[in-house]
C-alpha cells in the first residue's frame, strides 16, 4: 500500500502532519507519500529526525486554506497539494488520501477528480460518533457533505457506512439506524419515511428509527441522516459535552471539601474527557466517490494523522470502493422493485 | 385569572395533577377549574386535605390516553378532559388550559377547537431548553409540532417565540437565533436560507445562524427550528446528559479512592443533575393557537404541574396571543418587501 498525505491541509499543517506520518511509519510497512512544499516539508522530516524508507515526498507548490471558497480552489489551485494529492490517487501513484485540509474542497475535490461511483447520486462525509455506552466508535453519515438528502441518498449512506464499518473495520453485520423523531414506521417527515421503507426492503441489518435520545447510546453501527442534521448531531454532542464537563468543573472547584473529592477522581474524569477525543478515531471517510479518501478534522495534531493513516489503509486494502460499486447495482434493482 | 387543568391527561394522572394544583392554589390568588372524572378528582382533592375555596371542577367522563390516535380521540372523545378543557378556554369559561395530555391530540385539539391565529400558517409546540451555562431557560420552537418546516413557518416561530419570552417571561429584547449548520449567511438549506433573509428583515433582535455546539451555551433565548431538528435537539441533549452522566458515576465508582472523592462532591453533582430537570419550568406554551395553551410533560409530577400553572399564567394575563396577532399583521407586509 502507498498512503498519499496532504502535507499542507489542516490548521498545524505542516509540522503535524510530518510528524504523524513519522509516528504511522515506524509502525505500518505501507509506504506513505507526502504531498507538499518539498523544503518545509524535508525541514519537518529532519526535525523529527526521520531515518527510514518508507517516507518519500511529492512537491506541491500551492496550498488550499479554510478560508478558499472549495470550488474555486479546486478549479484555480492545480498545483495544491490537496489537488495534486486526489490526482495522485485517480492515476493509481497511491491507494489512499489521507487530509485535513478545508472540508468542502476535499469533497468538491473528489467529486471533480475522482468522480462518484456509478450508480452513487451523492457521496457523503461520515464522521466517528463515539458511542458514549461502550466507547465503539459508529460511524455518523452524513456529516454534512449536502445539506439537504432525498430518500434514495439517506439508502446509499446506509448501504455505504455498513459496507466501511464491515469491510474496513471489522464490525459484524453493522446495525444501520435511521434517524428520526420518533421509533414508529410512520413518523417523520416524507423523505425519512421514504428512505424507512428503502432501508428496510434492502438487505442491510437495519434496526429502524433512532430518536435523538438514542444516538449517544451506540444502539447502532451505522447512523444514517441527512447533512443538515448529521451536522448539528455532532456539533450538539460536543457542544453539550463541553458544557457538562465544565459544570463539573465548576461542581468540584465550589469549595474545599468539593476541591479534595475532585483531586480523588481527576485521573478517572481526565480519562472520561480523553474518550471523546475524536484524535483516537484520527478521521473518517469519504463515502461514494471513486477511491479511497479518508477526512481528519481540520485541527489534527501528530496522534490524529497517525491513527487516520492506520485506519485508513483497510479502506483501500479492502477494495470498499469496488465492493460498493458492486452493490449499488443490487440497490438499484431492490429500489425498482419498491417503486 | 381562571386556570384550567386538564385533570386526567399525563401517565400520574388525576394524582399528580390534582396536588400540583393544590401547590399552585397555595401559592396565587387565581381559580384552578380541574376537569376530569369528578368522584376520582374530589377523592384525591381530599387525600391532599384540600380546605381552599379556589379549586372547582368541571366534569369531564372520557380520558384520551398516550396511545390514542390524536385526530380520532378529538373527533370521538367530546366528553374527554383535553376536548372539554379546550372547549371552555374557547367559549371564555377560562383563560389559561394546562395539559400533561396526549401532545398530539393536544396540538390537533388546539388546533381544530381554538384555531389558529389569524394569519399564522403553522403553530408550534414550544419547550424549555436549559441554557447549561447560566441555566436560564430558553424556548426552542418548534419542538415537533410539525415535521417539515417553510422559511415563513421558522420566521413565525422566531416571532411567537420571542413575544413568549418578553411578555410571558420577562426576557429583555430577547436574542433570536435560527439553527443552521455554519454561522454564514450563505449556509444551510433553500428554507434555512430564506428564513435567515426573513428573520434578518423583521424587527426581531435576530443574532444570526446558531450551530449545534453553541444550543447548550445559551447564545440566544429563543433557537428556532423545523421540528424534526428541534426533537433531535430536545432528545440527543437529553440522552447525552445522561450518558455523560452514567460515565461519571462510572468513573467514581472506580476504586475506593474515587469513591471518597465522589462522596465528597455528591452534594454538588445531584444539584447539577437537578438544574437539567424539565420540573423546574413545568411546560411551555403552544404558540399560534388562538388561545393560551401550556404543554407538561408527560410523565411530569405535582411540582411540574405547580410550575406550569404559575409560569403559564402570565401567558395569559399579558395577553400574548392578542400580541402574536397584532405582530402577524406586521410580518405579512415584511414578507411582501422581502419578495
Amino acid at each position: 500500500m502507498r498512503v498519499i498525505l496532504d502535507g499542507m491541509g489542516g490548521d498545524l499543517a505542516p509540522a503535524e502532519m510530518v510528524k504523524g506520518a513519522v509516528q504511522a511509519a515506524e509502525l505500518i510497512d505501507d509506504e506513505i507519500v507526502i504531498v507538499g512544499e518539498k523544503k518545509q516539508i524535508e525541514k519537518e522530516l529532519k526535525k523529527n529526525r526521520y531515518k527510514g524508507d518508507n517516507i518519500t515526498i511529492a512537491p506541491a507548490s500551492e496550498v488550499i486554506t479554510m478560508h478558499d471558497s472549495p470550488v474555486k480552489a479546486i478549479r484555480q489551485k492545480k498545483d495544491s497539494s490537496l489537488v495534486r494529492g486526489l490526482n495522485m490517487l485517480k492515476d493509481g501513484e497511491g491507494d489512499l488520501f489521507v487530509s485535513a485540509g478545508n472540508t468542502g474542497a476535499l469533497i468538491v475535490g473528489a467529486r471533480l477528480i475522482l468522480g462518484r461511483i456509478r450508480g452513487v447520486d451523492r457521496p457523503a462525509l461520515a464522521s466517528v460518533y463515539p458511542d458514549m455506552k461502550t466507547m465503539e466508535p459508529c460511524l455518523l453519515v452524513d456529516a454534512g457533505a449536502s445539506a439537504e438528502s432525498k430518500a434514495q441518498n439517506l439508502l446509499e449512506y446506509g448501504l455505504m457506512g455498513s459496507i466501511f464499518m464491515e469491510k474496513a473495520w471489522g464490525r459484524e453485520n453493522p446495525r444501520v439506524g435511521l434517524v428520526n423523531l420518533g421509533a414508529e414506521e410512520s413518523k417523520g417527515t416524507s423523505v425519512t419515511k421514504d428512505a424507512y421503507q428503502r432501508l428496510k426492503a434492502s438487505h442491510l441489518n437495519f434496526i429502524g428509527n433512532v430518536e435523538g435520545r438514542d444516538v449517544p447510546k451506540g444502539v447502532c453501527d451505522v447512523i444514517v441522516c441527512d447533512g443538515f442534521v448529521g451536522n448539528v448531531i455532532l456539533k450538539l454532542t460536543e457542544g453539550a459535552a463541553l458544557s457538562i464537563f465544565s459544570l463539573v468543573k465548576q461542581a468540584i472547584t465550589e469549595n474545599l471539601k468539593t476541591k479534595i473529592g475532585g483531586a480523588l477522581i481527576r485521573g478517572q474524569l481526565m480519562k472520561m474527557k480523553e474518550s471523546f477525543d475524536y484524535e483516537e478515531y484520527g478521521g473518517a471517510p469519504v463515502l461514494g466517490v471513486d477511491g479511497p479518501v479518508m477526512k481528519m478534522h481540520g485541527s489534527s495534531t501528530a496522534t490524529a494523522v497517525k491513527n487516520a493513516i492506520i485506519r485508513g489503509i483497510p479502506y483501500a486494502r479492502e477494495n470498499v470502493v469496488d465492493i460498493i460499486r458492486n452493490e449499488m447495482l443490487d440497490i438499484e434493482v431492490v429500489e425498482e422493485d419498491y417503486e
